[in-house]
Order: C-alpha cells, then sequence, then structure tokens
C-alpha cells in the first residue's frame, strides 16, 4: 500500500494546538499519510537552527519522503514558500533560507513557488501557513501530486552562506557554535577535514588536547572534544553540561591551534 | 480500511510514561488506530484552556474522528466522564465543563455518561483514568462500539459560560485574554466582529491604533494588533514576545475605545 | 497486515533531531513500523529514572512490542547493549542496568549481545547509537529478525539493586521517592503491601494520617497520601504541586510511623 511518509519541522511549540491542527488537515486530505515529527521546539522564528536541524536528520528518511519546515516569522508577507525535490525527497519550507543547508548538501533538481490556491485551505489566513498552506500542499504531494502543480517554477531564492570555518594567516583555524543540544553540548562546524585525533581545540577560554571517539573518553565531568554524529567536531563534558559550565552559546568562536 | 483516528489532548505533560500508556492501551484494543497528539502540556488541572484548544482544532480533523481529553483534577471522585457526537466527530471528556466551547460551537446530537465497567482495563484505579476508562471507551468506539454502549444518556453537564465580550455604556467593547501561545502572543476573546481595522485596542497599558492581517505588519519589535487564525484578535509583537513585554496573563482585560 | 508496534524512552529531549532520525531509520528498514513515544525527557543519563518508567508502561501495550531504550551515557565505550525476550515482549538497551526493573518483574527467557555489524547503519558512530544500531536493530526484529540475529546469548549483566523498601527493628517501613511527576507527585517505593488505609506517612517533615483513594478526597490545597496508579504510595497535594511545596527530591525519605 502507498503510505507517505511526512515530517514536521517547526517553531510552534507543544503547548498549543498548532501542530496538532496541521496533522487534522493533512490527515483528511491523506488519509495514508505517516506523520513523523523531527522538532517543534526551534527557538521561534530561528531559521539557522532549523535548518541545521533538517541537514542533519533529512537523509535518514526513505526516499520520498515529504518534509515539511515551518519557521516562518514572515508568514502573511509577500515571503514566497518554495517546494523543492532534492535527491527523491521533497521540501516545502518559506524562502526565507530555511532550505540552505540542504541545498547545499544536494542541488535542488527542482525548485517551485507554492502558489496554486486551489489546493489550500480556504480562507487563507495570513497568521497560520502552516495549517493552510504548507499541510494542504504536503497533503497533495502525499497523494501523488506532483511538485509542478503546486506552483510555477522558482529561479530565485535566499540562500544562507555556509557555515564553513575560516583558515587564519598563521594556519589556524576559526569556527564557531552553529548548534547546542540538550545535553549542552556544543557542536560547532569545525570536521573531521579539519582536525585530528592530535589537534588542540580553543573554546570558551579553555584548552582541549586532542579529540576523542566518544563522550565516556574522558573522566566523569572532564571537558572533551568529540567527533560527533553528523562528523563535527563537539566540545562536551562526560556526565555533564558543557553549555552550562562554559557559559557558551551558539556563534561562540572555536578554533584550532597550539 | 478503516484505520480510526484519535486524539489526544491532556495535561499529562511529557516527561512521565502517562501519554504513552494510554497510547500502549488504545492499540493494545485496537491495533488500527492511527493517534494524534493535540497537546499533552495544558497546564495542570486548567479546564479552561484545554477546553479553548480543542474549540481551535476539533474541526480540522477528518469526519469520524474520536477527541480524548484528559484534563481532570477530580478523577476518582463521583464527577463524571462524558461522550458526545457533536457533528460528526466523537468526544471523551470529564464532565468538568472541558467540552463547553466544543458545545458551545456545534449543538451535540447524543451524550451518554461513561459507565459500562466491562469496557475498561480491570482493576480501574481512582487516580488515572486516562488509562483505565479514556483510553480503553476510545478503542471501544474506534473498533467500532457505538456510543451508546458507554453507558446511560446524560441529560444534564457541567457547561462553562461562554467568553463573549461586554458591550458596555459607552459602546466600548470589554474583553479578555483567552490565551497566550508559544510567541507570546496574547489571544483575546475579541472577533473580526467587534474590531475593524480601524479599531484601537487597548491592552496591557498600551494603546494600539489599527488591526493588522499579518505579524510582520509592523516593524520588527513593534506591539500589533492582528486578527489571528481563529478570527480573534491577537496582541503581538513582530519577532518577540507580547506576554513577557507586556508582563500579561490569561484572563486580563483587553478593549476597543479612542 | 503484520504491523510491528515499536516504542522509544530515551533522554534525547525534543529540542534536537535525535529522536526524528531514529524514527527516519527505523521506517526507512521497516516501513509498516508504528512509533509511540514512552518520553524523551528522561533527566540526561538518569538511568534509574527511565527504568521507573519502563517498569510501569511495558506491560500496558500489545504482545510483540519492541522496546528501544537509549539512556547511555556510556555510548561508545566498551558497554554492551542488550536484546532480551520478557513474557512476549522484547526490548533493547543499554547493558547499565536500565532493564533492572523489568528483569524484576518478569524473568527475561533469552538475552543477547546486540553485535551483527550487518545489521547496523555504517559507518557507525561512536556518540549516537540510537541511530546507527538500536533503530536498525529495533527495524530488525520489527521485520521478522530473531532476537538471536541480532548477537549472541549474554548471561550476564548489570542488574541494579530492587527499590524495595526496608522494614526497621520497630516496625517501621522505610521507603524512598523513587519518581517526581509532572503534577508534583510524589512516587514512592512503598505499596499497599507495606501501608493500609489507617497508616500514617511521614514525607518531607509532615505526618499524613491515612492513605486515601484518590486526589480530590483532599481539601483543595490539602497534602494527601494516596495510592497511585502503579500500586505505589504517593503524596500528593490536590490541585497543588507537592514537590515544589515539600522541596521534595528523588531519592528522599518517606516512613510508615506513629
Amino acid at each position: 500500500m502507498h503510505s507517505p511518509l511526512i515530517t514536521l519541522l517547526t517553531d510552534f511549540g507543544l503547548q498549543d494546538a498548532y501542530v496538532g491542527i496541521m496533522k487534522g488537515v493533512i490527515l483528511s486530505r491523506c488519509p495514508a499519510a505517516r506523520l513523523v515529527d523531527i522538532s517543534h521546539l526551534i527557538v521561534a522564528g530561528n531559521v539557522r537552527s532549523a535548518g541545521y536541524l533538517l541537514g542533519t536528520s533529512w537523509r535518514y528518511f526513505p526516499a520520498g519522503a515529504i518534509h515539511v519546515c515551518v519557521v516562518d516569522p514572515g508568514v502573511g508577507s509577500d515571503r514566497r514558500i518554495l517546494g523543492a525535490k532534492v535527491a527523491d525527497h521533497l521540501f516545502l519550507a518559506p524562502d526565507n533560507g530555511l532550505l540552505s543547508e540542504v541545498f547545499a548538501q544536494a542541488k535542488p533538481t527542482k525548485v517551485v513557488s507554492v502558489e496554486n490556491q486551489e489546493l489550500f485551505v480556504q480562507p487563507v489566513s495570513r497568521t497560520f501557513h502552516g495549517r493552510d498552506i504548507f499541510s494542504p500542499a504536503a497533503a497533495a504531494l502525499a497523494a501523488g501530486r506532483k511538485l509542478e502543480e503546486l506552483g510555477p517554477a522558482a529561479d530565485r531564492w535566499i540562500q544562507l552562506p555556509a557555515l564553513a570555518p575560516l583558515v587564519e594567516a598563521n594556519n589556524t583555524i576559526m569556527g564557531r557554535i552553529v548548534h547546542i543540544d540538550r545535553f549542552g553540548n556544543l557542536i560547532t562546524n569545525l570536521t573531521a577535514l579539519e582536525v585530528g585525533e592530535n589537534s588542540t581545540i580553543h573554546a570558551g577560554g579553555h584548552v582541549i588536547h586532542g579529540v576523542q571517539g566518544h563522550y565516556a573518553a574522558a573522566e566523569r565531568g572532564q571537558l572533551l572534544a568529540v567527533i560527533g554524529s553528523t562528523g563535527r567536531v563537539e566540545i562536551s563534558i562526560n556526565h555533564g553540561d558543557a553549555a552550562r559550565q562554559l557559559g557558551a552559546s551558539v556563534g561562540d568562536p572555536v578554533w584550532t591551534g597550539k
């Protein structure tokens, strides 16, 4: 049986009914859809953060998955909504840079501007496009409609600059913290390309010698650098919370050196 | 294939196993059921808040949906449990006013008192009817049992007063905040019936001239009034948190005036 | 149709994509799986707490359910991963004591060490076995693979001491708080075996006379002892938060006496 998979990534939180309403609209129009939450706790309006999480997760879903991403502070303005095909996956997101990381990983083979009013929940509100546009568009795709049926081709969109680290004159690699997870791990944009197991990492006023393979390689309570599950360097504390202990924030610098 | 849809709305939170246990009971008895969470983060015991969210969401689910609502500070006392049919939707909730908003939107065509012990998880605890009564009753309905099989008809129930605004002598419309969402938007009981785009709104010591169509109609950081996705006036800050900035709470007055 | 049920219990939180990624891996390999969250808000690394919640919930799922439990501060070290069969349920968990409570309730009939690399997501990271080992192993079981196919039999594992209360010389029963739920209820290891409705309970500097059947048996705001939904004594406040009011923590003593 055709049972399409739809993932949801929003900043709607879990205390309201917004996510449930989106699922109601989708299941009303495509009862066979299977729904998976990626996260709904993106910091309100933080497009970068949503893009980062999407970039770490989309490839783990099966081909044909439809990823609905609604972190959309410009809802109701004249910002467009994009539908995109990337490597057998479909994406719906506001044209605000949310898809930049996915597009940096794999070139989209088709991008449209979602404008087909016939598909939307009517009347379309100007404050909840998650309900009125994203959900019915996702249900339409899940029910077999083509991306082209959502609207005309788009040939330009907002692409945020990639988070690549900088190589400085003295061969220092300057990176920064791109995400802090629930455990307080500081996930950086330094990767195994830039650092090796003998590298020295500077972060939050600390100097860390060597890069480990797993968290428990350090003593309990000790700071360590580790190659995390996305291939990026993470600054962590075994059984502890590095973000809290170092007072670190997303955007803070992390660099290699002596 | 018959694949009934059950929604869940509780104040059980997500840190415990209560919601998972309810789902286990339902799927043990009706394996074909599809489950959708509306929210489990209702403030503990806040029947009004649960009723508000249910009122904004139930119509977006397909006909035949079964809505299980457990915000139930009187669990184990002699309060009754209601089963109700409203416009092709079924509802299960304690008789504490939780269904008032739904009943105000559409008259129930059948209401029963859920008492059929044969359907319940035995022995029925007096502290977790979500597990022992609501879930098996929902599974029974999902498996095709009739509402009448849950118990005898009920002809009285607790109906909380509607949240309609008041018109004062000087033509001021007195409303109040009925919900604050994750974004800090202050959702009021004033609707497009009471205000127009040129109305002036008073809230939290501020005077707001004009009612906008979407959040981004205001400058970043600026306070605005907007017709939200349920047709109610919301007090918002573009890219900000109006509740925090105004120190506003549910129940606070909001009114029209010069 | 064969539609296997997989439950998930982790400390991954809901703000990251970790849980979504696990679901993506499972559904990529076993599209028919149905997924139910027990909780993802276990305090980071708290194996006892995860074991407690699992112990209260697993029996409410249908026979054949696969319970995936990832509270795993030793991820990537040489700790093993267990696969276990208990009374027609299957479990996957790190060998860190997480399954102790389940094993105390019912003897496992088969335990294996999950080592079959062929089943894993390759390359296996050393920081996210939830994605690379637990999820594909669960999908393999859900798709019909036998527990023995996951790896060799295990005949030893970490079994944490049970949380039984102590009987002291003067016939006082010394228990303690084993869990605090969202409502602030203090769930103890005292059961209906140790206390009766006329018992006197000491907790947090308070003396409570009598054990009630439900929360609303006390006046609003009053402290009470109640037999909770798992048969354990809970210290609660009707319409209140006992944990906050008593400043109580998991591990604090609770005892019977005059």
